[in-house]
């Protein structure tokens, strides 16, 4: 094994540090936040790979946001408006999700096909096309002092899934939704489920 | 698509709930945590989902604690000596990984067979079989008001990985390193590489 120290990472230039350090989490999530902005109605759609559990009661999330230094429009519609929603991404629209990245003028539903929707009189949109759908309200916003990123804390209102996608104990097979899964900035992938484990005792052996 | 709210959620009952809850945020990254209690020199191995990235310079690293109620080894020997280590799980050893999340008197290491490795005077220890192995040292502690949970941000300062599976631009592909993801509290998946994109600019098409 190679072993990269801290020094050794930035020697190697800033592209390399920043593609090397983003894949050494693992595996990410990848949603689409979709927001809204209320003064002129306009809609935005980004992917983000840091959305993570914080809770199941009162069912809780975060969201992980780059330093508030240059214009971030989800952000600041969140902050406005305290509404967004989660998309989860599926393998038949990974390049549209990966091309909201780019700096549209226009709404990137609009700029890369994406439908929106609304719900339920939810202030955010959804995206049509998602198998998995979150309407979340902003409780909480930290600066972590590190390094300037905003983590944004959320309560979950209301979830959309396909009805057989939900087992009888609440577990959703994320591979009958279809979602894929991030590594890095850009390397994307579907899954094959290994198994599900019973709850962990001392001396039963895993079968 | 079947709607569900809080309500519903609540109602389902507390099983129901937190497996449902705990799939939401999509994928998630799974590694073993290695620690040590350096009054009486006992190791502790255990697995985390709520692993994430913060920043890449410097690079930094982000794992979400449940609340600190009750006894939980990991967080108190992170306080107690600032440091830990990330090991990411394989195919071949993540029956014992979840195993690790048993509640044993022994060390995880010992109960599990997963051997436990020293590197370079870290005082954390590595489980040998990991693929891609991380000494962090603990930066800062934030509680987070909404749910009492702990987020703890730490330095990444050295990386094993194999040199194979790092390409020329610092990405590092987990599919080569063997690296699983995770779904909800109990569910494994492998992965299947759909494909990296390159950096998204407006009208010109993702192939």
């Amino acid at each position: 094994m190679k072993r990269f120290t801290k020094d050794i990472l930035i020697n190697k230039g800033k592209v390399f540090n920043r593609n090397f350090v983003n894949c050494l989490s693992g595996y990410k999530s990848l949603n689409l936040i979709g927001s809204i902005n209320t003064e002129n109605a306009k809609t935005n759609l980004a992917p983000f790979s840091q959305v993570f559990h914080i809770g199941a009661n009162p069912a809780t999330v975060g969201v992980l946001f780059r330093p508030h230094s240059v214009e971030r429009h989800t952000l600041e519609n969140i902050l406005q408006n305290g509404c967004f929603t989660l998309n989860h991404v599926a393998e038949n629209f990974y390049k549209e999700a990966h091309q909201c990245s780019a700096r549209w003028d226009q709404s990137e539903f609009k700029a890369t096909g994406l439908e929106e929707e609304f719900l339920n009189d939810f202030k955010a949109p959804f995206v049509k096309l998602s198998p998995l759908k979150i309407a979340c309200v902003l409780k909480d916003k930290i600066t972590l002092a590190v390094n300037e990123t905003i983590l944004i804390v959320a309560s979950i209102e209301e979830v959309y899934v396909a009805a057989n996608a939900v087992e009888e104990d609440g577990f959703i097979a994320l591979d009958k939704v279809g979602s894929i899964t991030v590594s890095g900035l850009d390397s994307y992938h579907a899954t094959n489920k290994l198994g599900r484990l019973p709850y962990a005792k001392p001396f039963q052996k895993t079968e």
